[in-house]
Parts: structure tokens; sequence; C-alpha cells
């Protein structure tokens, strides 16, 4: 099932013409100011302002109000051309520093050299560079476009927050007030987004982690690695049973490899130089580099490698759940969301191109399976696919096996009815992409996992089998890692479920609730006999009162609560509570 | 059941003086030699010569007729205590140069500074250095003895064989002739230590680990980094299964801590810097360094102190199946036996004193329980103790702690009635030590794993929990691992099964063998039945006969054999072969 995504580039067109609205109000309520850059971000946009008297929250009625009566007036976006000269004659004469400053760059550099550069269009016309701005009313901005046609075109609006953010990132430069605001096509939209932003700070992963015991951070160990405490290893176990029997099933076998390996090996595989950045830096033993390993496939390449194979040992669907270390800046780094240490759902199948259109399918089949089991409702597959006339340069050099492995890729999605969007131009170097996003039960997007269809690496490691006309084949490698990374997946979870897992991967799936002291025994007694039968039982030992430890039950979210007092202990009935 | 283990004591001895013997018998043959040192090595000695004839193992027999002639002759061990001076004059005499070599710099340093150093007796008598040499005869050498009686208290002999050695180990000195020999009480001993010699090298962990399919090493990923092959992947996670239902019996939680850890963490536990060797090079990140980490107790030991806890959290036992990375020279690594990454079936178990006996009790309940279940019968535990008058020094300061933790342990022992034996002054510092050492069905030795009690490194992490009195209390801290690293245990279970696993454990249980072309469907939908039931089956899809296919089936030593034909395929009755 095959989905647009032009739908996006109009909410981002209205978005970005919301900016322009927000600037004009800024400009009527504070004359004299000067504007900095304003892009569109998710769900909304900001803008910079220096502005001549300071702004707050508070102010954000009165500046709402002035937009709303800006869009009421249906003013026309005009786009105009001129160069570059007159345009910053034009800033000039409103006395708006900062965008001669980035007229300046696009005269000496052809680029503002910040990162939201393409606000602005440059275009050559007989020689002089040429720009465009545009205009609303009286207001007018440096703008590339495109825009809706009238203020009337705008959707819904509301300010959201304000930061301080130094003029172009540097500390050096004078600070402006950066003001937030979400636009959306609808109200109903808007209130949606609103109403999910509450209910997914309550869902924070970050929050219910600490609070149901899942992970921690420790300054100690480091940034973005973290320490899975009981309740989160249970989790981590739950899944690992689900993946293992899954793809047991699926006719997978499983490996276990290093978590480093020789400076040799990346240069093959071509993580040295390319993916260098995102590596730990090396580790000089005996004069060797060795690093932490960023991926699992070139390890499971050597696994491949190590003895010959022939089509009779193809498809080889080999798996391992191996923890990988990428480099991100600490500034990057987001509970489990961003990390430096990341455990992997990964497999890597080798076949052959005949085998290939099965292969992706049963593939697809186990992410369904996933998304079934978990109650993940709504989700798409990005298929990023090649542009032909870049064969040889940004795309391996193989326009047989690139029409042919779109092609199937293509006929099995819509075949398995999944929704996709076509990318073009966006594929790995080495073959198509998948970027598998889904949403979490309260509508927020979160990219699990990346499948990947490999021409070119199994080449680079000299990976053959021996095909069925006795000749050296090179395998295809199909990338893929349904479940994501423990952290990644686990942090959806936690927001996905309000930290309410189902029972199966509930850390704790009982708590047994002695009433008194004279209850504790017992209590102990039932608590071992429901571990034994594999239930993960605890005993709350506290002197607190029943009710005071069922409220802590609830907290942990534990799906049932056994409370034990006289009664039980004499009927030898329990009262269970959901 | 306390061992001494005195008897060891007195078979070194006698192969200490076996090495005289050796050297005697070879200055009759070959006069005029220049000797070496011949030290005590495992099951025999060495001694090395520099001969004034070329000596071969086809020597051996002359040299061992030798021997004989002298050990029958009843020559007594003669010891003379002398200065220096004149143990040099009589070196001298003798044409010794080597001897010479080691008294002058006994003189000179007080020590021959070569590894045998310990040969050589030195002591202190009035004012002049004093060495100890002994006679056999007209034979005589340096050295600190203690000495059989007489040449007949030797017992039975074999040389082994010649290797070249340079002297002092310096390929810039002379290289002399290595001479091994085997030495035991009774030719019984001698018998079975060289047919269990035989039978190792058919069990070669190495061997068969490749026959097998369990793991390679791959020069790109590095020496003493295993890859686990499928094969190898199935036995580990069995064994991982085992341990964590085994764990979750007795009540442990489990974590899943990172691979690194800061430089400071290390700096804490002290493995920063006493452990340093043992670890790979830093990793320096935005100026801070990282360290892979080289066992898992510090990050279980930050888990612990994440969060406050109370006697009613105690005890704690957190397990952890963690991989850990140590830095061994290149050439001291050996098959799975000697590795640089090592997944450990590691637990920490924190608990109060009171707590200490059952817990301890428990785990050696858990090696038992282990021991029983692969068929271990020959094992002794080695109780290393401390040494009171070392307090505060070799030992931290805890006189009570010691007594209380050593008895305690001393207690388990006896009342399990496990074979240990007692070794004073070599604890750890921070407590008492067992090592586990088990013997495989043909009778060889493994260190398999180290239990400790720790009193220091929860100080020095600064854990505390509020005891029943409201104060907070350091735990005791018991470090175990009965499975030992899935390296070195299953490098042990190689050599103590000969390859023929246990069906839990086999990597293939079912080899299902299509007689012809047309019996493979059949075959193919007969295995997935069975791996469908969990049963661990592959067809043998090659081309060879079934005589072929069956030996096949045997060397990769898969427990059964379903051949399936025409007549299994019409009368839908198969016949298995074990």
């Amino acid at each position: 099932m095959k989905i647009k995504h032009s739908s996006t580039d109009s909410v981002e067109m209205m978005r970005h013409s919301t900016a322009h609205l927000l600037a004009a109000a800024l400009m009527k309520l504070y004359p004299g100011s000067k504007l900095g850059v304003g892009p569109v971000v998710e769900n909304g946009f900001y803008y910079d302002i220096d502005s001549t008297s300071p702004i707050s929250p508070e102010d954000f009625p009165t500046i709402e109000k002035e937009m709303l009566s800006l869009k009421k007036m249906n003013i026309p976006f005009i786009r105009e051309e001129m160069t570059i000269t007159d345009a910053k004659k034009l800033m000039g004469e409103l006395g708006q520093d900062y965008k001669i400053e980035l007229l300046n760059d696009l005269e000496t550099y052809g680029t503002t050299r910040v990162s939201e550069q393409d606000e602005i269009g440059v275009s050559s016309q007989g020689g002089e560079a040429m720009i465009s701005i545009y205009r609303t009313g009286d207001f007018v901005d440096l703008c590339r476009g495109p825009h809706v046609d009238t203020t009337k075109d705008i959707g819904v609006f509301k300010l959201k927050s304000i930061a301080g953010a130094y003029w172009r990132g540097d500390e050096k430069n004078p600070q402006l007030t950066r003001i937030y605001g979400y636009a959306f096509d609808t109200s109903d939209d808007l209130n949606a987004h609103l109403k999910m932003l509450v209910e997914a700070e309550k869902r924070d992963h970050r929050k219910l982690g600490k609070e149901l015991d899942i992970f921690v951070f420790d300054d100690d160990v480091g940034q973005g690695l973290p320490l899975w405490l009981p309740n989160g290893a249970v989790i981590i176990e739950e899944l690992e049973k689900l993946a293992k029997d899954t793809e047991y099933d699926a006719g997978y076998c499983r490996v276990r490899t290093p978590h480093i390996a020789k400076e040799s090996m990346y240069r093959t595989s071509g993580h040295l130089p390319y993916y260098k950045d995102s590596m730990f830096p090396p580790m000089n033993v005996d004069g060797t580099n060795y690093y932490l390993k960023a991926m699992n496939c070139p390890h499971h390449h050597k696994i491949f490698s190590s003895s010959p194979k022939s089509y009779r040992d193809l498809p080889l669907r080999m798996a391992e759940y191996g923890t990988c270390y990428r480099y991100e800046q600490s500034g990057e780094l987001f509970g489990l969301m961003r990390v430096r240490s990341l455990q992997m759902n990964d497999a890597h199948i080798y076949c052959t191109r005949e085998q290939f259109g099965d292969e992706f399918r049963a593939v697809n089949a186990m992410y369904l399976k996933y998304f079934a089991l978990f109650g993940i409702k709504k989700y798409v597959m990005r298929f990023s696919t090649h542009d032909p006339s870049k064969l040889g340069d940004k795309y391996v050099d193989e326009p047989e096996l690139w029409k042919q492995t779109e092609c199937m890729v293509r006929d099995v999605l819509i075949e398995s009815n999944i929704p996709y969007e076509e990318v073009p131009n966006e594929a790995a170097f080495y073959g198509p992409k998948i970027d598998v996003e889904v949403w979490s039960a309260i509508g927020r997007e979160f990219t699990l996992a990346t499948n990947q269809v490999d021409f070119a690496v199994p080449r680079r490691f000299g990976l053959t089998f021996t095909n069925d006309r006795g000749e050296p084949e090179t395998p295809l490698c199909i990338h893929r890692a349904p479940l994501s990374t423990h952290e990644r997946f686990i942090g959806f979870l936690i927001e996905h479920f309000a930290g309410r897992f189902p029972l199966w991967l509930a850390p704790i799936q009982v708590s047994v609730i002695p009433v008194g002291l004279t209850h504790q025994e017992a209590s102990r007694n039932l608590s071992d006999t429901l571990r034994s039968a594999g239930i993960r039982s605890e005993v709350d030992m506290s002197n607190e009162t029943v009710g005071k430890k069922i409220r802590s039950a609830e907290k942990l979210k534990i799906p049932y609560m056994i409370v034990l007092g006289d009664k039980e202990q004499e009927s030898g009935t329990l009262s269970i509570r959901a």
C-alpha cells in the first residue's frame, strides 16, 4: 500500500509561511528589531529575534493576536527576485543587520554558512547571483520559498516557548530570543498534538525508566552507557527469548562475536575511514589498532568466509544480539533513544539472487508478526531507492541488481499490503534501504530499524559461494533488525505501554502483600511457589500499611497483587487484584 | 573432606632429584659438557646442556639406560654448604662456566637473575653468603634441595623431547639443548599419564573445535578473540539457559552492563593501577579515558549503589553473563583456554555477615549440582586463607571478618563433604579465595573458576545498606562463576566429552539423511517437523552416498541419524541410528 508523502510537504510549506507570519507580527509589535533566521522544525517553526524590548511567554497572547489579525487580512505572499546588491540595499534600509551578514556570506562563499541556509534561494542569471525575497504586506524577508498563497491559507498555530540562542550558534555572537511555535492544518490536529505531548510527558521513558527501576546512568561508567537494572534485564531477557524463538522458527542460526576487531577488518569493510567519526577511538595493542565494533556485519562476514560455502548452504541466516558501540556527541545523547552502547536484534541473511524475494518476504512477515504482538497499529516502511543517473557514482554500478532487488522489494511491499513510501535517490550506496517507522500508542513517531540490501560489502570481503554451475558467486546480504536495539525498542515500549507492560514482559508479575508481620512467612511461601511455577513474584516486606503497599505496587505498575491476611491464611483462598 | 597436598611436594622433590640424575648421566656420556639449569616442570623436569657432541631423541635410550644404572647404584644425595668463593672454585675445576655465571650474579645481586633461581640455596653465615651444593657420586650441582635420600628413591622416568633454549632465555646468548623428561612415583602413574596424553591429543579442543565447527579465530579480528560458529553458539545458548534457570531458582536477579567504563571507576575499584597490565589500553573520548572491562564487579557495584538499600533487600544476588576483555601476551594465548575475550558466568552476592554462611553454602551446592550434571567426578576446592601476622600489610586489617568468613567457608566445605585443600597465606588481599579445580574424563586438571569473599572493594565503592538498627553497614560480597567462562568451560567440555556432547548440548541433535534425490523433500519435511518440536535437526543435502553421509554425521558426532529412503517413505516408519 503505497503512501504519498506530498501531504507532508504542504504542511511544511504552511509552517514556513507561519514563521513569516510570526516575524511580521513581531516587526509590528517591536519595530526596529533585528531578525535572525526562522526555519521549519518538527510540528512547527521558530524565529530568532533581537527585539527592541524583552519578550517573555506572557507576551504570547499579544503576539498570537497580532498574527491572527494578519492572517485574517488575507495578505498574499509575493515572491521577487533581485541581485544580492539590491537585497543588501533593501535590508540596509530596513535595518536588518543579520540579513545583511547572510547576504555578505552568500556573496563571498556562495553559502550563508548557517544550517538554515536553504531558507535563502540563490540563482545565477546573466553572471550575477540572484536571490529571492518574499513580501507579506509591508513585511519582507529573504526566502527561497515556496509559500502558501495568502495568510488565510495558514492553518492553526500556537506559540510554544522561548529560548536564548546565539546568532549562528556561536557563543561569541550576540544572544537572540528564539520563539518556538506549533503550526497544524486544523485545530483538531493541533489539539491532538498537544494532548499527545501531555501524554508523552507522563510516559517519558527517562522518567518511567527511573520510577520502574528499568535503567540508570552513572557518571563513572559514562554518558550514553545505560546500566540495565534487574527489571530492565527481565524485559531484555524476554525480548531476546522472543527473538530467538522467532528466529529459530524462521530457520536462522546464531553466532557470537567479540566486541572488538583489528583496524584491518574495518579497512576492508570501509567503516574506516567512512564511518570513523561514529566509532570509538582505537586501542593500540602491541602496535596494532583495535576498534570497538559499531556494527556486527563485518564479524558475521568473517564467519561466512571461515569455511567454503555452496549454494546448498544458502540462504544462511546468521543472527546475533550483538552489542555495538557508537560515538555520539555528548550533546546529542538522549535517554535510551540516543546512546553510545546499543544491543541490536541483528541478523544477516546471505542468499542468492533467486532466493532474495522469498527471504525479503519472510523478513517482512516477521516485522508484521512483531507489530501485531506489540499492538503497533500504525507503521510505514520508507523505501529508499537509487537514481539510475548516479550509478557508479553515488550508487554501486550494478544496474540489473538495483532494478531486480528494488522491483522485488516493491512487489513484496505491495503484495503484503504494508504501507510504504518510496523515496527516490536516498538508498545506501550498496543497495536499497528501508527505514521502519512506527507510531506509539499516543501517536508519536519512532524510527525503529533499517533494513538494507547489500550488493557491495560481501564483495569487499571476498565472500563467495559455489553456485549450482560450480562457479564462485557473491551472495546478496540482507541486513535486518526488526526489534531494533534493546535501548531504542525498550524506550519505545515504555512510552507505548506507559510502563504497563503486557504480562509476559512485566518485570514483576505478581506482588504478594502480607497484611501484617504474621503473614510474611506465608507470603514468602506463596511467592516461592509462584516463582517455581515460572511466575515473577515478589513479596512486599516493607513495614507499610496494606494501602501503601497496594499503592506502591500500582506505582510500579505490577499487573497482579495478592493481599494475604488472616482471612486468606485461614481459608486458604486468595483474592487476586488485577 | 580435607586433602593434604604434601604428597604433591614429595613428587616434586623426586622430580627434582630425577633432573640431577639426568645431569649426572649426561656428564658421564658427554664429559666436558657445560650444564645450564634443571628445574621441575609439570609432570617432570628438564635440564639444559651445552654438550660436547650433539644430542638427539635417538640418544634417549642410551641416556635413560645410564640414568637407570645410576639409580640402581643407590647413590646418596649429599648436601654440603660452602661460601660462594669456594663454590666458584669448585665449579671452575669442573669447567661449569654457566654455574660460575650464576654464582657471580649471586655475589653481585644476591640473586641469579634467572627464573629458576630458587634452584640455588643461599644463606648468610658470619657475614659471608653460603650456598648449598648436592653431590651424587662424582656428580655435583648447585642446589637448594631438598632431595630424596638416594637414587633408588627416584621413581620411574622417561625422556620426552628435545628443544633449543637460549641460555637465560636471551637470544644473544648461546643456544643450549633442553632435554625434557617425565617422572612419576610408579610406572602405573607414568603409563596413565602417557595414555592420557594420547587421549588428550585426540580430544584437543582446538582440533575438535575446528572439526565440529564450534569456533574459529580470524587474523583480521585478532588473536585470542574467538568467533563462535553456529554450533558453538548453540552450546553457549544452552549453557546460558542452564545458568539462568539455575540462578532464577536460586533467587538471583540479572542485570546488563556495558563493556566499557571511565577510568575513574577503575581508579575506585583499584584495577587501575594494580590490574592495568591485564587490561586493554584506554580509548580517549572527548578527553576522558574509557577502558574495556576486565571484570564485571565494578559495574555491578555501581548498580548496587544506584538506589538506597536496606537489610530487607539482602541478600542481593546479581548475575550477568558478561563479556570481559583481558590483555594476555600473544605468546601466552592458547586456543579457548587463554584468550583475550571471555564471557563469564558471573554473579555478585551482596549479603550481611549473618547471611554469609547460607549464601556460601548455596553457591557450593550450585557447583555440586553442575559437577553432577556434567559428569565431573573428580574436583577439589583450593581454599586460600590469610596469615594473621600480615594483617594490615598483605591482607586487609579485619581480623574478625577473616576469622569469621574463613571459619564459615571451612565449615561449609567440611559439612558438604567437598574435597578441599587449605593453602595458608595465599588469600586475596580482600578476603579468602577458593580456586575450583576439576579433572576431565581423561584425568587432566583444569582450573575452572575462582570464588572470592570480598571485604574491601564494597567499601572502596562506598556501598552500604541500612541494617535493622537503622545504621549504614557495608555488605560482604561473594564473587562466583561456577560455569567459568564460555571459552574455558567449552574448551573443557570438548575434551571432557571428546566432542560427544550430551543430547541437550549437542549442536545438531539429529541428522536426516535422504538416500537419494527423490527423498530430499520428505527429509526436509521431517527435519522441519523435528525442528518445530524443538529438536535441532539438519538434512544432509550433499550429493554423497548414504555411507558417506553416515560417516560425515559420525565425524560431526551427531547423536542421532535418520536414514530416509523408499522403504521409509512408503511405510511411514523410520529407523533411528544412535
